[in-house]
């Protein structure tokens, strides 16, 4: 695990050369750089690795997940957006950079996040290239992650168009398991993966995306500003809907543990300790 | 002109379907279908045409170029950045959908284009759709527009790593005529030109662009609110490094027609009535 967060700290550093202006390049850099788990990076590396490729093949298509993912951070920060001041236990990017340029350094890592698969992904075809880049828009854009921050936000603000439980599936499954989703996707693709194994992955993703967001809402409930490198306890001050807030901390916590074992019977025959250490983790922090 | 125009809006039309959450939609739709002058799609669409190709095959490309220089401005006009309330004679996007979803909307825009090209472009080949999905992240990301826009926001704030000269030249390259070098250049690639016509074509892009950039420095200048469809006066009021600022009216216009010139003379043997169309209104606006 620590191997391959350090392969892709070390690679991602490799493609972000700062040029002129320096600026962008900078404010890109630095939420990028922010020391992180790199979940959704890893789990395509170990995707392609688990059925049987070179992980090296999924370098770019795995550090684009990243720049997709820390994009939506950055504008998910801004004060008109979520108003955060701290991400990863540092200033969010506006705060350092200023309100334009974080906006800015968004819309480049979105545009170069294809621009990298495109141009480091040497042993890759132009149709799985193509085929990467699809998916990436798709999960990435209004039908995927966008989706999820329209419903996340007009929920905040009361307006539902369907009922509380279904918003919050709808929501979860976009703003977070997409990302999830896709980094399953893509090394399914790197790896000419059969249609019937790339569905298995999928569900996979989607699973553990909501399994992700149960976990997530658990910690803002019962973790430290320290543990969890944000602001903690936002959601509840907000009186957002989450999973904790709609079916109380128990259930929450027995739907994400019945989540996670769905997970480990999928994955469970590739043998992966990677994956098998990720769900452990989660686990154990969420506990009894 | 006329009935491109229409064409690319009735496409545009029929590629952005309205679906579940309505808002992102509605949002990236609103300043996407504002009446406009859609030069760079027409000019995308034009150079197909000349180089002899069905420009049925360019249309999803055309709308790519159109969905990222919407995004552009719908990112630029934001309270942030250049706190603009009217865009194409109407409220910008952030005074009707919110300053959230205009942020979403852009980043909706910027993932649908390529999304756009993918999945629209039948008729052309993966290598074809790599190259121009390349061209569109290398242009439209950090090494062109945004890196345009990053240098125009540090030069309003006085700061300035270059002399005023080759720092307008800098952002008026990226910030205004890569959008035009990409509609050249998606046409050339869609019309397998060999690499002469390209680079010339690129030419003519930039020497386009610087033009066009100047033409609306002049304007800003000397036109109404009612004439361009935005705040007129702003630049002089914000005392904004501008080819009229820097060279003064005269010795602008000077340059605007050497510039178009040059761009007449690079086209004139393709003859066409459309670029011959574009070139004559903006020389006739800017008048003697």
């Amino acid at each position: 695990m620590k191997e391959l967060i350090n392969l892709i700290d070390k690679t991602l550093d490799e493609y972000m050369r700062v040029e002129y202006p320096e600026t962008i390049f900078n404010a890109m850099k630095y939420t990028l750089m922010l020391p992180g788990k790199r979940l959704r990076p890893v789990m395509c590396l170990e995707t392609v690795r688990m059925l049987g490729e070179d992980i090296k093949k999924a370098l770019p298509s795995a550090c684009a997940i990243e720049m997709l993912h820390v994009q939506s951070l950055i504008h998910d920060d801004l004060p008109c957006m979520d108003n955060d001041d701290f991400r990863r236990g540092k200033p969010s990017n506006h705060k350092i950079f200023g309100e334009a340029n974080a906006v800015l350094a968004g819309d480049a890592l979105l545009t170069y996040a294809p621009q990298t698969i495109i141009e480091k992904s040497k042993d890759l075809t132009s149709e799985q290239i193509v085929r990467i880049i699809h998916e990436f828009t798709k999960f990435g854009g209004a039908y995927g992650l966008i989706a999820g921050q329209v419903v996340d936000i007009e929920s905040e603000g009361g307006k539902l168009d369907k009922s509380k439980e279904e918003t919050l599936d709808f929501i979860h499954l976009n703003k977070t398991a997409v990302l999830f989703r896709l980094a399953l996707k893509m090394g399914a693709i790197i790896s000419k993966a059969d249609k019937k194994t790339e569905k298995e992955l999928d569900n996979f993703g989607k699973k553990f995306g909501l399994a992700f967001q149960i976990y997530d809402d658990i910690m803002d409930e019962i973790s430290t500003f320290e543990e969890m490198g944000k602001t903690i306890g936002k959601d509840k001050e907000a009186e957002k809907l989450t999973y904790v807030s709609l079916y109380g901390l128990e259930e929450a916590k027995k739907r994400f543990r019945v989540l996670i074992n769905e997970c480990y019977d999928i994955i469970e025959k590739y043998h992966s300790k990677i994956f098998e250490e990720i769900l452990g983790k989660l686990k154990e922090r969420v506990g009894e």
